[in-house]
């Protein structure tokens, strides 16, 4: 495929959101091909139905790997239908999360394994890696704090209330595959201010793809 | 586990779901425990919801993986809600289709590959295998033959109109199952009355399991 597939990945409180939305205008603005901004379910409707199913909170009684394998599903639903097809039209797409998130979070966070969440995952992708995973690196203390400080109760989510334990785990997961694919996954470290962080994605993005930029 | 986990498998127009209709009652008066006949999505709301999203019409470009995900997503809920309870309480599962129809219908009908299916369905079985399966055995030609004057035109399904070839990579695959595992699938020829089978059925489970008869 001609395009390039970057991910942006990290624990909650990582700042992910609004460095994505401070990084893309100005990818926008320097790079040659057309940015594609988006994430899981990505107004896919069949994605979109499928984790409509995994948030109902009607749906207490969801076991775990029924979740991951949900997640699996709208992943494959939102690769085919959006990011393929853009990345053979040459673009460059940029997600918020991809299978790295289920790997911390269902793997490591939830205790299903990583390496079994891997598999359903491979399935789904068909073993499409992304080209460059941002990893936003924060520890989890720093992390809860910044979520309790940045949302109205109203907007915390069930993740958030996971126990710190969780997020450690999360965390840790995220550090080991860094490790352990130091050519894809290029750590960022998130305690930084966004001003920083996203200077820092966007000098990563341009080091690797020199060609890309105007 | 202390119940016994039976599956009822075979390809349309095997006559399976006529056959379960004659053998559950048979069984309910013979048995010493309790019988459980249940088929996916089994009333188990969290299944039902994904059985949904994978029969709605209007997801036209559902693409195969997903779909078996889905599938894999909804056994595994309606294992850990209905199927596993029951075992755990000594009841005997009479299972309307199992893993052995997303490696025929989805791995080798819709050609996904028999072992790639086989791995996600281990994720979401943890490698709970059925203690007996009766597969119904009949060639496509007679087994769609029987679709076709069984049924009014409105009740016939997607899959009914799939290619007889389709028809006949599934009933191979179930061939090949029951080749590889001769211990747990017992090979029933289906092309007899419905009366014929089910008394074979029957002889089947009694002669395995003798002390769960009166």
């Amino acid at each position: 495929m001609k395009g390039i597939f970057i991910t942006v990945e990290g624990p909650d409180g990582a700042g992910k959101t609004s460095v994505i939305n401070e990084l893309a205008p100005l990818l926008k603005q320097q790079l040659t091909s057309p940015l594609l901004l988006t994430r899981e379910p990505g107004g896919i409707p069949i994605a979109e139905s499928i984790r409509r199913v995994i948030l109902d909170p009607k749906n207490i009684e969801m076991d775990e790997r029924t979740e991951a394998l949900l997640y699996a599903a709208a992943r494959r639903q939102h690769l085919v239908q959006k990011v393929i097809p853009a990345l053979e039209d040459g673009q460059l797409v940029l997600c918020d999360r991809f299978v790295d998130s289920s790997l911390a979070y269902q793997g490591a966070g939830r205790k299903i394994g990583v390496d079994q969440v891997a598999t359903i995952n491979d399935f789904a992708t068909e073993g499409l890696v992304p080209d460059l995973t941002l990893y936003l690196d924060i520890d989890s203390d720093t992390g809860l704090e910044r979520i309790k400080r940045g949302r109205h109760a109203s907007q915390i989510n069930r993740l958030d209330v996971e126990s710190s334990v969780f997020h450690q785990r999360v965390r840790h997961a995220y550090l080991r595959l860094a490790e352990e694919n130091p050519q894809r996954i290029v750590t960022i470290d998130a305690r930084n201010p966004i001003e920083t962080v996203t200077k820092s994605c966007y000098n990563v993005i341009q080091n690797k793809y020199p060609n890309l930029f105007i």
